[in-house]
């Protein structure tokens, strides 16, 4: 017999007492999410409930399942199946992992249908990086996204209106209602939009650090362990690697900057600690997928596909497939680092800051960085703002590295409007060791890897 | 130096970790629930954390002073200073306290303007009540309030517009996103709307009970306490009694029969406990004005005043003045109980229901009994439903009362629609007890008292 429907009251009554609800019920809070019957007021007092009495992993599946299943799913040819993959970051300074990863899995065999994020907070999500291409469009329809996978094997794109509308919602609630930073809610958030991709293989690159959304390494394998265990359930073939988001990714922040460090990247250049993520991340989709035998091997067969330019050219065709023009696609892709930024433009300003005195590099904080940058235009506060892509920083300097005094260690792109105190604030972001004693931080951080662990299913080897 | 503002997500956060709230934050939070400028999932998040997190007494005191601001608040003549005094109860089945008790008091000398509610589940509040009488108007403005307590002394009104608007905002989405039961909340709602009043002193008739908001004494004293404690900080003398409410009030529920009982009460007749509970609450309030030397004197004078009649004429001239023509006002004070009921109405069909065994009455439960009622029309389940003033029920017999098997114990009124099941519900509210030992429940119902204690400011005599 199954129980009486219970009424949206009684149901945030019963999380409120911090009760466990039951599949159905879950489903009954997201159907009045998506149709519209349940009132903000008391959406808003379900996420509190749930962000303070939490969620057991069965309460988290059911809403994970019951998100995904409040929109459209999107369905693919049968001889793709076991290839297509899709990763998930939680977000860090800096961040251009996706722009070279999706490519490198394509060149690899994989189809790649990632729907990704715009930037609120901080620096610009990775469809703001790709935005600063002339053309990019982002907005492509599932018919659409099929028809790129078949040309080119990868799309970027944008979260459609028909894909899990209970996580707009949510979401966009969430934000305004300090309910942000709530495991089950993440959880489910992230995995409702991949279950809705059905795809076959996730990976997910959790930060954690003073610039991550969980600050310690602790709470970001929890969440991890959290994203693994449900994925699984969903019957996507799940890990997570746990990576540290205290200093910028790579060297460049900045939306037009990072998409210059992402070709390098494709190139088989760049900074190591990029380079490092994206073979590491792939190379676990590719073992995932039984498209190598360890992830370890994955690892090189994603090296490979960036060092022998064909992670390059399936960027460029994609480029292509989503609107950019063939001849500026070229030039950004083949160009020399000179066409590339006439292609994305350059900023009215570029201003070196200078150590303030010798010492070594012990850290540079993304945090006060990627502030500045976002108060200068990189970033939005409001969904719909527009974004200054040409705004940035290039770190001119390593971890480990020893600076004189006066030496620059940060160059600034921007179109004016530098403040004394944002000033200081870059400067106070870099942390240099002046003592002359034994320094503990004496590598570079060219080598150091910010992979702190991997995270696998339960029975994984 | 004062801090600088936080926004709303920053206070949402703050009290969702458990933090205390200043009073500007808290001043901020009203503001924008009355100017509209919370999103109404903000202020479901809010409650919801609040519910969860508690507010100390500060917060409680700084949340109804901003509430209470939040709209108009009344001013009196001068010369009522000292007089002007008011009631609350927090619910019970049966409850016509307010009907007898307002004219009481102003028999006695003082101005009572008793802003009232509407029921919402169970069976109707005591502007439901009065509005069963034909012609009586429950929207009075500030200035005719006054008008009304110049001729009369006393006057039942429902909330204006104007009067603390933050309430409304806050009352309405508390029912629905299960943040009733939170003793700030509560605290702030009821005396905020005592303090726009602007009295001078409040007694608080604070239930305990199986039909009652808190179900046990500990629970409603500490709701009393807080009312008392923030209700001082106030500046208004404020004491409370706390009621046992497992059983209805008195031997009549419903909206016409409860007019009826509170006639009988002011013509110093009716139940005991409805007297006991008129006067106790009355002397409180006469002893608090200063116009009683003691407590108990002023129960006497209250008494007095039901007994010598004046009471009643008051309560005649009230109806007067808020709309009910003087020809029904003089029939329904006056008139026989025969012609009470020609004004009041009376429902189609009466029933009564009879013992299923022969045992000695332990109880008669108001919760069933308040909920049938409701099915039956006597209450609303949505805000501006109609109420059919004339279903009840009348109780027969009181607790510790012998009755044989087929002896009537209740008899109903409704117009039709009473089911098997509704029927059977009501037969399980009475409790017999058919056993032959010793019975602990031997006293009668109309003498054991229903005041279990008096909840006084500290440093009160």
């Amino acid at each position: 017999m199954d129980a009486p429907p219970v009424s949206l009251p009684a149901l945030i009554r019963r999380k409120r007492d911090g009760e466990r609800l039951r599949d159905e019920e879950i489903q009954s809070f997201v159907r009045g999410v998506t149709e519209g019957s349940a009132q903000q007021g008391q959406i808003g007092a379900m996420l509190m409930a749930i962000r303070l009495r939490g969620m057991d992993a069965q309460e988290t599946l059911a809403l994970t399942r019951a998100m995904a299943a409040s929109g459209r799913l999107l369905a693919w040819p049968q001889g793709w199946r076991g290839r297509l993959v899709d990763k998930h970051s939680t977000g860090g300074v800096g961040d251009k992992v996706s722009l070279a990863l999706a490519p490198a899995l394509a060149a690899c065999g994989c189809k790649v249908p990632m729907i990704s994020g715009r930037g609120l907070g901080h620096t610009g999500g990775t469809l703001d990086k790709l935005e600063a291409i002339p053309g990019f469009c982002v907005s492509q329809s599932p018919e659409q996204m099929q028809s790129i996978l078949e040309q080119v094997g990868c799309c970027i794109v944008g979260q459609s209106e028909e894909l899990v509308p209970a996580d707009r919602v949510l979401y966009s609630l969430r934000d305004v209602t300090a309910t942000v930073d709530s495991l089950p809610l993440i959880t489910a958030s992230i995995l409702s939009k991949k279950a809705a991709e059905q795809i076959s293989a996730l990976v997910l690159d959790v930060k954690f650090g003073s610039a991550a959304l969980y600050p310690t390494l602790e709470s970001a394998r929890e969440l991890a362990q959290s994203l693994v265990a449900v994925g699984e359930e969903l019957g996507i073939r799940t890990a997570a690697v746990l990576s540290s988001m205290d200093q910028p990714l790579g060297r460049c922040v900045g939306n037009s900057l990072e998409v210059l460090e992402a070709l390098q990247c494709l190139e088989g250049r760049g900074p190591d600690d990029l380079r490092e993520l994206v073979t590491v991340l792939g190379g676990l989709l590719l073992w995932q997928c039984g498209m190598a035998p360890t992830a370890e091997q994955g690892q090189e067969l994603l090296a490979r596909a960036l060092d022998d330019g064909s992670a390059l050219r399936t960027f460029q065709a994609m480029l292509g497939a989503q609107g950019v023009p063939p001849d500026t696609a070229r030039l950004l892709c083949a160009g020399t680092p000179q066409q590339r930024r006439q292609v994305l433009g350059q900023a009215g300003t570029r201003e070196e800051l200078l150590a303030p005195c010798e010492g070594r590099v012990q850290g540079i904080e993304a945090l006060p960085l990627a502030r500045v940058l976002h108060e200068l235009g990189a970033g939005r506060t409001r969904a719909g703002e527009a974004i200054n892509p040409r705004v940035g920083a290039e770190l001119l300097v390593a971890v480990g590295q020893h600076l004189r005094e006066g030496e620059p260690w940060l160059r600034l792109h921007h179109d004016g409007g530098l403040r004394a105190e944002q000033r200081q604030a870059l400067q106070d972001a870099l942390l240099l060791g002046t003592g002359t004693g034994t320094d503990t931080t004496g590598t570079t951080g060219s080598t150091m890897s910010r992979i702190a662990e991997t995270v696998l299913p339960r029975g994984a080897p």
